[in-house]
């Protein structure tokens, strides 16, 4: 299909997709002449699932950031932590991926995520929210398992990264509301025994 | 204590202290004449949370976004939805609630962001998301009442308010890692059997 057939199906201005192209987040298409090219299914999907990507943000949100959400998801704590505070994080990082036997790479970005918010609420004196790291850490378990499994059973590879995208993006807001409507209900029953 | 002496206990720049005054991120002091004012332990506190809250987001993140971040901590899918897609979202939330206890509030901020992501999955065709929703909500419950229970032990009502929003923004990058490493070995387990 044509650009402008691929706008009509897609429910996306052709100024838009176009501004995809550029960044990178839509395939060329098959190049038909110098200045035509043609559109498959995989191009009427993406410029909907990027749009729906951009949308987790606030309005004022790059394109930039959503892409760092979409590769790497996590929010990084800016702030340069101590040697002693980080040994610190990292101990206790290990200490509770060795009881649910997850692999930690310190340096990976996932890690250096985890040692940001931890050395954070140390440096701003909350550490008790470590006191429920145990438990956020069963519950990502539990999580990730039905994660796994749901996004197991599209089948097809590119369906599948497509997938973990979506599901590792739109899952964290997901589960931030989930927590919150819990929260209501958790702070009835222990505020008001 | 003055506001030189506020700076150097709390580590924060005077500018900074006052840039957070003039966003009304930090109570004013006690006016003892009117070009000085007093401040307690409660300030010195304040403008290190206030930064940490401030390093969560990305660099270019400003301050509006977080005191959003803070004071609603989710993300809002900015796309109208259809009135369809709305009921058939609206009626998975009170599905999943109504399983947990958990009391729905169409309107409000969380359930409103629930149904933003809900018609986003819809609209990229990833539902399959929602197989895990029943996880999901039963690990919402699982940490929402580890959150309530560390809270609650911090006693006085203005320390667990700070408490509550820390452990709220703090505990949804934590949830947010967690949730990353556990799915390295959940995914292994799921694809390599």
């Amino acid at each position: 299909m044509r650009m402008a057939e691929l706008s009509r199906e897609s429910g996306v201005p052709v100024a838009t997709i176009k501004y995809y192209q550029r960044e990178g987040l839509l395939p060329p298409g098959e190049l038909t002449s110098p200045n035509q090219a043609r559109y498959s299914a995989v191009h009427v999907r993406r410029p909907k699932l990027v749009r729906a990507l951009l949308e987790i943000g606030d309005p004022g949100t790059s394109t930039h950031d959503i892409l760092g959400l979409a590769q790497h998801g996590l929010p990084m704590v800016t702030q340069e932590v101590t040697e002693e505070d980080r040994a610190w994080a990292l101990g206790r990082i290990e200490e509770v991926a060795r009881k649910r036997g997850w692999e930690v790479h310190p340096g990976s970005r996932v890690v250096e995520s985890l040692v940001g918010v931890l050395c954070a609420l140390r440096r701003v004196g909350h550490e008790w929210v470590l006191d429920a790291l145990d438990s956020y850490a069963e519950s990502a378990d539990a999580v990730a398992e039905a994660d796994v499994t749901a996004v197991a059973k599209l089948g097809a590879t590119e369906v599948v990264a497509e997938g973990a995208v979506v599901g590792t993006v739109l899952g964290d807001a997901l589960q931030a509301a989930l927590r919150r409507l819990a929260h209501a209900q958790a702070s009835q029953r222990v505020f008001t025994v």
